[in-house]
């Protein structure tokens, strides 16, 4: 078997650590997406999270997991995105400094969120290299520990609570299906299922745009996104050297989606399931929908990532009926 | 004590009635919105139920409640809303005709929702007297059995069971708030928390455009609304013979919101609650963020009705920030 960063133990420490911090999200099989997709289908509502995603899970772990030495020195982290409010918010429940590196470019709803946390983000240029010199400048002043928003065992093993959870609430699944982005929720799902469920197939859904994942298992090594423009922005990220093994090993399949089926699946989620979800949150339906020859009159659990959209991309997707 | 049409054991037999056929819907008490109100709010979205409205359950009890040679007959209704598609559905359950009396102007979401199980409304004019004598002419031609969308003691009862979850789900409430149109979902619930927590004030939430059930507490008979423009659609029915007197005995306040205040409630549960409602299941929200001096501080129990909203008044409502 794989050396892998995280096993089992790990995940069931993290669910002790962070139970008093997140949310059990519910879990919701919406009747007209069941027709729909003639499956019965189980979201775990992530979007209903603190912080609007499962993020939250992975950043109370790390910050939980910190010696209070450690600690006091704060956090650091560079993310686009929902880690960025997810870490802000855990800091401020351990009463300890938060600096969020965000790209000048960043969605007004996830700036404001980080804001909202109290934290005034440190911005950087919209690419990885600035934003990661901005993150070793911060670490270097602050002595503030770098948490990463998924190529980090504490991360990956917080995550995996959401698939703990789905997996005692919706039991004998026929299949599970993670968006995959850096693989941080996909290899905590991933380790969850083989211990508690080995014989269900867990599959990855990514956006073709952003297919990078998919053409990792070919190669076999790490490859990086070819573009950053899919709807789905919180998956335009490359695997991670902690996460790749256990996606390597463990994964079934990536399941590719296109634009046009991830703002569908939005679309449904919203209006059929009446719940906010961003399209990031939306591709495991959309790989659900595309894929009925894997899908049809099984029991699937699907995990929703979060629900934060701005209003801008909500009125563009529902105004198509 | 006041003779009511129901008690505490018809809910609780509804309840074991329609088990098999209703969503037990979470419970959510969103942080953000938490924050807002300076309050701990639990809201039972019954937007997540089958149709997308508690008048499933409502709906399912009377069905399932009628002889067999009565169900033989089918059932008949006239609505605008949600207890139309909530008694098709029902009606298709049990394998009988539904005749839908709806009115000519009724949303398109709603006549969808009711063709979508296989009915075609029977149409009348957008007057009561109008819709009566429709419902009253099918009812005559097939013995089908009228099933009143509020007035009658197994709707009642099955309406009672979304406040029965809520109160097992959500414990140790100080407040408990439900929308109030006909008083269905109303009566039911004050006929569970006065059985199951007789200390906890219940408050009804509805719109000043539509304030027959806050007249009808001072006049001491039933008043009928004076104006029928309020957003909240599903609100715009005067109370019944059968859920007055129980509205009257044991409630403790009629809440009056403005329009402007049902739109604010609507966009917060979607922006920060994400989820969809409609403005009629928004009103308790409303009830709550306008009277702070009753609600700050306090763990307070909100049914939201449902999630039926036409993408119109989705799109006008959340264009605004």
């Amino acid at each position: 078997m794989a050396d892998f960063a995280i096993e089992f133990t790990d995940v069931e420490r993290a669910a002790a650590k962070i139970h008093d911090h997140i949310i059990r999200t519910p879990v919701l099989s919406p009747p007209e997406i069941n027709e729909l997709a003639g499956a019965e289908l189980f979201f775990k509502c992530e979007n209903f999270q603190h912080v609007g995603a499962f993020k939250a899970r992975g950043a109370c772990n790390a910050v939980f997991s910190l010696s209070d030495e450690a600690a006091q020195a704060g956090v650091v982290t560079h993310s686009s995105g929902n880690h960025a409010a997810a870490l802000a918010r855990a800091a401020r429940l351990r009463e300890i400094d938060a600096h969020i590196v965000m790209p000048e470019n960043s969605a007004a709803v996830k700036l404001a969120a980080v804001r909202r946390l109290g934290v005034e983000p440190v911005f950087s240029e919209s690419n990885s290299a600035s934003r990661e010199a901005v993150a070793n400048r911060v670490q270097q002043e602050t002595g503030a520990t770098f948490i990463h928003p998924f190529d980090n065992a504490d991360v990956m093993a917080g995550q995996g609570t959401a698939a703990l959870e789905l997996l005692a609430d919706a039991p004998d699944l026929d299949a599970l299906i993670v968006p995959v982005g850096g693989g941080g929720l996909l290899s905590g799902s991933l380790i969850v299922a083989q211990h508690l469920a080995p014989q269900i197939p867990v599959y990855a859904a990514e956006p073709a745009w952003a297919d990078d994942s998919y053409r990792s298992l070919q190669s076999g090594k790490i490859e990086i996104p070819e573009r950053y423009d899919t709807i789905a922005d919180g998956l335009r990220t490359p695997l991670g050297q902690l996460t790749f093994p256990v996606v390597r090993n463990l994964l079934k399949q990536v399941l590719l989606v296109s634009e046009d089926q991830i703002r569908r699946a939005t679309r449904t989620l919203i209006q059929q399931g009446r719940m906010i979800v961003e399209p990031s949150g939306a591709v495991s339906l959309a790989a659900v929908l595309a894929n009925p020859e894997l899908f049809v009159s099984k029991r699937v659990g699907l995990i929703i990532s979060g629900g934060n959209i701005d209003s801008e991309t909500l009125r563009r997707i529902t105004s198509v009926s």
